[in-house]
This record gives C-alpha cells, structure tokens and sequence, in this order.
C-alpha cells in the first residue's frame, strides 16, 4: 500500500496556518501518513482567486481575534497577535524552501511560525530568522544563505502555482490526493477521510 | 445555576445552517444546554458588515460545494444542492418566527431546511413550505397565516437587527453569552466552552 501523504500549503502570515502546523504532524503520525510542507505566497492566491484577506472585513476581523485566542487555548498553545500585520512572508517561505533542501522543514516552519505568532518577533528581517533557526537546533545563516538561491526562489513559486493551479484561495489548505480541506477546522475532516471512515 | 443557553442564528439559504442545525439539539442536550432557534436574514448581515457571500468567489463555491458533501457524509445526513440558489428567504424565516409563537421551532425549521437542501424544495412558494411543515406534524397553513402577522415580521426584523449589532457576519452563528462561535465548523468548539474544559 502506498503511504499516504498530506500536503499542507502554509503561509507564514497565517495566523491559522500557524494554528495547524502545531498540529498536522501528531495528526499525520496517528494516521500513518507523512506531511508534505508546502510554503506558498498566499496573497498570490488571494489575487488569483479573487478571495480577500479574511480580516479586510472589520466584523470577521474582530471575531477571528477572538476565534484565535479559542482555539489557541483548545490546542494549549500561546499566541499573540503580532503588532506588525500582515507582513510580506516572501523571506520566511524562501528560508523554509531552503529548510526542505537542507532537511527538517516542519522543524523550521514550526520555528518561524512561532517567532511571529507567540513572540511578534518581524520575520521579514533575516536577523529575526536566523535566531529562530539557531534557537530550533537548525543553522540559521546557512539557512539564509541558501534561501537566497535559484532553488529556493524557484520552489516557492513552483508550490505557489501549484495552489493556483489547484484552486486554492486561502490558509492553511490541506490536499490528500485532489481532495481539498481548507483552514485549520477541517483537521478533524481530513483526519476522518485519511482514516476510510467516512461513510460513503 | 443558570441555564446554559445556545442562541442559534441561522438562515433557510445557507447549507452550512441546515448542517449545523441537524445536530445542534443533541449537542445541546449532551451540554445541558437549550437552543434558542433565531433565524435572521444573512443577506442583511452581508450587507452591513461587508462580507460576501462564500460562492461569490469561484474557487472558494467549488470548494464549498465538495465540502459540503464531506460534512453531510461526516454527519451521515444527505444533502444535494439545488438548483434553485441562493433565494429570498424571507417567506421560510417569518414561517419560523411563526412556529416558535406557535411552539416548535426547532422542528419547523428542520422540516424547512431539509425541503430545500434535500429535496430541493422551491421554499420560497407557501405551498412548499405548507408541505413541509405538514409532512412533519405541524399545522402549516396555520403557520403560512402567523407568518403574515405582524408579530412574525417584527421577530424576524429583530433578530435580524440583534445579529448585526452583535457584528454577524455569516451564517450559522452562535453565541453562548457574548462568545460568538462562526460556522458549523465551530461546533466542536462550542461545545468544548459549554463544558467549561477549555483551558484557560
């Protein structure tokens, strides 16, 4: 039987890409599947699909404020909203494109992930990264020293179109096979289909 | 101690309402909880806060519509979407507010919503809806003649209004006091409030 694989489209300015990838890994183990982390330019897909930022609405802003804190305290992780948002995430998912290349990307992503949503540190500047990196056991300069080049560049936006090219208008979105979950409270969902007990 | 109360906001127009109102009672009732059944008009809601509606953006309408048909699998409920969508209404809604007058909302309102995201029902016709609420036990004729009552109209135009003061943006919405919980994804969530076991 081949191994199932979950492929998980995350942007750094998420907050609910954040949520998930505390998650998606435990939930990947107990159902014998692997992750795939894709970082992708999510205002690329918002453009392209014609979605908008879910805060650019002031009502489903101050709810999804809210709904974070809830979800946050359900999962027993910290978040803080970081004062500066949204950011331009294209340094961060560059570094986490050379962090597949270099080896444990769920270890950088988690660490980049959780400098901006607990500690609000600006991951658009590379000394921020490069401390989250070495602070994650990972060689943060040599990190961004590779995400400066052509494979890296070429890897974010190759899963960018990817997410276009499947449909994709939002974060975090999850693909086992062609079926798409999107947002972090459909891991329940995907949890349920990777285990064939979804009745038909 | 006081009663736990869900208020329920939901809409005859939107799929995720009908999902979420085929188990909402059991949830209560697992919560020691009731279920105040408000139906209001999303489509005001849309209107001042903002928002669009979900299938206004094509990728995001053939994300909902596969969805839709994982969570109905999910709930072990059928669903088909019809072919008559959106529509007005507010025929369905000042019924409901109607039958809560006269008594059961709760099975007013799942007779109504299973018609059209069942059956396919045109429910904005008095004759749909007679059927409907005929077929499970109620009198509706005599609900078509309260709907046309002042009282119903007022109702549906008050709880209309309380949902966008209280910044609704979409539908189903619940609040438990003053905590809002958005979509029928949000229902693990709320039950998790209403068992006081979400971490502080």
């Amino acid at each position: 039987m081949r191994e199932k694989q979950i492929e998980f489209f995350w942007d750094a300015a998420s907050p609910y890409s954040y949520l998930a990838a505390t998650r998606i890994e435990a939930l990947a183990a107990r159902s014998g599947a692997t992750v795939l982390w894709k970082p992708f330019l999510l205002g690329k897909a918002f453009e392209a699909s014609g979605n908008r930022m879910p805060a650019s609405v002031p009502a489903k802003a101050k709810y999804m404020s809210a709904d974070l804190q809830l979800w946050a305290r359900y999962y027993r992780e910290p978040l803080n909203f970081p004062k500066l948002f949204p950011i331009n995430s294209v340094l961060p998912l560059r570094c986490a494109c050379a962090a597949e290349a270099l080896g444990d990307q769920a270890k950088f992503a988690l660490a980049v992930l959780r400098a901006y949503w607990v500690d609000g540190a600006d991951i658009t500047q590379p000394q921020a990264i490069e401390t989250a990196a070495d602070n994650a056991g990972l060689d943060g300069a040599l990190l961004l020293q590779h995400s400066q080049t052509q494979a890296a560049k070429d890897l974010l936006r190759a899963n960018t179109d990817d997410a276009i090219r499947r449909d994709v208008f939002g974060a975090p979105t999850f693909f086992v096979g062609e079926t798409m979950f999107w947002g972090n409270d459909r891991m329940a969902l995907l949890e349920t289909v990777l285990a064939d007990q979804l009745p038909a």
